[in-house]
This record gives structure tokens, sequence and C-alpha cells, in this order.
């Protein structure tokens, strides 16, 4: 294998070992030496992949919206279903994501420029979505503008009070619901 | 002024100087002698009014519920808009909570039990809610115990997105949109 591909492979590692930490921990609390020790590298040796805290950060949100990647004119409203049903069985994941969030609101934190410019584009995927499914008026007469930030609020609360009460709140079905609640598409 | 009640005003500047640094930093990065430094304090003096960090935490979730108390049987939907109303006025608190409830997901966060706890008591309530405005069914279909858990997603992801991006998110003319998409209460 080529050196730059064991640079990847490494680089990989180190990105599941910080999604751990992080999910553990939080960014603010997380160390890069606890990172290091997972993945049996000195903290010299983590900082020849990733200069600094921050850009081991940003790496991790990067990787996340690698693994999540899909054509955005494939999305569809039973395709967004089928993520959270998906995510379900992935909470560290869900975990991490959900405390950088929490953390990202915080002062000066360096991922808020990141949550800040995804939910826009985010929110602008959603009411695509939205207006592919219901055209310019949903049945209850809301646009698809209007509806698009409660859709994203819903999953991202739902994350929140799943990973709290697993068997309390069933988030696949409760998401289900809330599309439920949109009302039915008109045929295609 | 008793000795009693001087302790009290100077708990009440504590909470109000640890919800600042918490807003600011999250709860495991927040240090006691930030607080303290905060109020004109050593640390020594602040550890007379909360012998821990972990009490201090405690605190300020229990004076949270304290500034939101309204007497649970005078709960109704539009009262909740108002209360989201209040919240964009006050960006600290709403910050403080959302930083903790991110954090509270991470492993063995002290804040865990009482965000559990909290959500088992909030979703309940919401049920309650929307039991008393629309009876068994809402228009949708749905049943109060469905609607309640997208009831308070809706709630706490708005409050992400709109401290996230201010102008691009108006939390309370979208927390009403949502009311319009539960649809019409039947008349009482």
């Amino acid at each position: 294998m080529s050196r730059g591909g064991r640079n990847e492979d490494r680089r990989g590692e180190i990105l599941r070992a910080a999604l751990e930490v992080i999910s553990e921990r939080g960014y603010r609390a997380a160390s890069l030496a606890a990172v290091a020790e997972r993945v049996g590298l000195t903290q010299q040796g983590l900082l020849h992949h990733f200069p600094t805290k921050e850009a081991l950060l940003v790496g991790v949100l990067e990787a996340r919206d690698q693994w999540d990647a899909t054509p955005r004119e494939t999305w569809r409203l039973d395709l967004l279903a089928a993520l959270v049903d998906y995510n379900a069985t992935r909470p560290a994941v869900v975990r991490t994501f959900s405390a950088l969030l929490g953390e990202s609101v915080t002062g000066d934190h360096p991922a808020r420029a990141y949550f800040t410019g995804r939910y826009t584009v985010v929110r602008a995927d959603m009411t695509a979505i939205l207006r592919t499914a219901y055209g310019e008026r949903l049945p209850s007469g809301l646009t698809p503008e209007q509806v698009a930030p409660l859709l994203v609020a819903v999953l991202d609360g739902l994350q929140y009070q799943w990973l709290l009460d697993p068997d309390a709140v069933d988030m696949t079905a409760a998401f289900r619901d809330f599309l439920a609640l949109l009302g039915e598409e008109p045929p295609s």
C-alpha cells in the first residue's frame, strides 16, 4: 500500500477515535492525548495528521457529512424516514453530533460556523424536498419554506429525547407521525 | 436583612453567574474559579454556598424550572406560544439550557438524569394540553401521545436554529406555524 493510502487509513482511525472521545466527553473537554492513546500514537504523532484540536473537529464534522452523503436530487421524504431508521442503529454518531450541536451555541465555539452554514443548506434542501412532494402549499396551507425549519427541528429534537430515553421515545415511529401530520402528498 | 436573606441573595447572584459561565463555555469546561471571580468570591467562599460543581449545576437547573414555573392546570397551547415569545427575549437562558441538553447525552453527564426525568414530565404535560385542546384525536388522526414528543422536539430544535442564526430563523413565527400544522382546535 502506498504511503498516501496508509496515511488515509490512519486518518480514518483517528477520526473514529475522536468521534468516540467526543461522544463521551463533548469537544471542549476532549483531549488530544485521549484520542492519541486510543489509536496507539503519541500526541506528537497525532499532530502530524491533525495539527490542532480544531482541525480534528473539522475532520470529524466533514467525515460525518461524507457518511451521510446522498446525492441531493434523490432525496425524498420517505428517504428521510429511512435515514432516521439508519441513525437509530448508530447512537454514537448521533450522540457526537447532538453533543457538538449543543456546544456550538456557546461562546466562540469552533463548530459554530459549521453548524450555522450547515443549517442554512439543510433548510434549503428540505424546502426543495417539500416543494417536490407538495408543490407551493402543503395541505395545512403552509409553504415549504415555513415547514422546512420545523422538519429540521423535529429531526434534531427527537434525537435528544431518544438518546436520553430510548425506551420511551421511538424516534423512527415519531418521525413518521410527523410526516403524517404534514398530510397526504398529492398523487404525482 | 437576616443572615438567611443575605445568603439567599448571594445564592441567586452565584446562580446567575454560573448561568453566564455555562452559556459561554458549557458545563464540563466551566470552572468554579470563573464563577467565583464573577461574583467577587474566593473559590472557598463559593464552596460555602455550593459544595461541588455538580451542586451548582443542579442549582442552575432548578432555578431555571422555577423561572418557568406556571401552574400546570393553566397551561394551554397559546400560552406555550407566549413562552416561546418570552424565550426569544432571553437568549442567555436558552443558550445555557440548549448547551446543557447537548452535553447531557455524553457519557455519565451529571445533568443526564435531570433531563431524562424532565422530558418524561414534559411529554406527559404536553399530552394533557393536547388532550384538553383536541380530545382523543387531532385532525390528522394522531393521538395526543403521538404528537407530544413532536411538540417538544420542535420547541428544542427551533431553539438551536434560532441561537445559531437569529436573522434566518424566527422562532416565535415558526412555532405558530407548527400550531397551524396541528390543525384547528374544535370549538370548546
